[in-house]
């Protein structure tokens, strides 16, 4: 619990550099043992690709750092439920272990809309925890819509 | 129907490629109105990603070539269903609309396990229409995985 909430904050500051850069601030990092060795944000609007999710982006560079699709010992820290596409690509990298901070409910593949991670017809199931640090993820959120309206 | 048919062809060529780079056969085009604007085909071995689908490799192409994430006028093309991730990709990129051959009914998210495109919980919806040379790209599939075993 600790441990999570310690690798929570660097997600947590991913999601302010989204955020610095006008991007709906979502970050998330990725640890194997107990070393980070990714971190990416959201970068949609910067980029122009509707793909680039933070934890997409992060699964990416976890590829090309490791050198294999097969990412079994990795364990993922996302500041928000990730979306559909993104668990599927979690799925698929066969990750160990998602944590995530607050429910997005109206794109969350996790829990809100699906829960891609238990889906007993998949051959890859993995372990999700939800609300460590919730709060300041979801005020984030808050703090960066109420600056768009 | 004939022009579905002259697309898929060329989404064909594109499995056949994956094919002899020892990948699962799945090639995936995106047209915008009569041109082809990118392909690609399955290159998760090759690339050590589990993120390289077909359909994914695709969407990322067509925001590089026309510089924005909503690809509103983009008509995708796929051998086979395509899964989750890339369903719920399409429909971040807000695609137009989305032909493929044959089902997928381990990982399929358009129709066979999950309807992405028609959840009317999600913001964007389109069209999908299946069965186009589904003979050509089913078989393709099993030559492949016969000659694995």
């Amino acid at each position: 619990m600790m441990v999570d909430e310690r690798w929570m904050r660097l997600a947590l500051e991913e999601a302010k550099k989204a955020f610095l850069k006008d991007e709906v601030p979502i970050g998330a990092i990725a640890i194997v043992g107990d070393e980070v060795i990714a971190r990416a944000h959201n970068l949609k609007e910067t980029n122009h690709d509707a793909t680039h999710h933070a934890e997409l982006l992060l699964l990416q560079e976890c590829a090309r750092i490791l050198g294999r699709w097969r990412l079994t010992d990795v364990t993922i820290y996302a500041t928000i439920e990730p979306c559909i596409m993104c668990m599927g690509a979690m799925s698929h990298a066969r990750i160990k272990r998602l944590v995530y901070g607050a429910r997005d409910e109206k794109f969350g593949g996790a829990h809100s809309l699906y829960q891609i991670a238990h889906d007993e017809r998949l051959n890859h199931r993995f372990e999700v925890e939800e609300g460590i640090l919730a709060d300041e993820a979801s005020q984030i959120m808050k703090d960066f819509f109420k600056r768009k309206r």
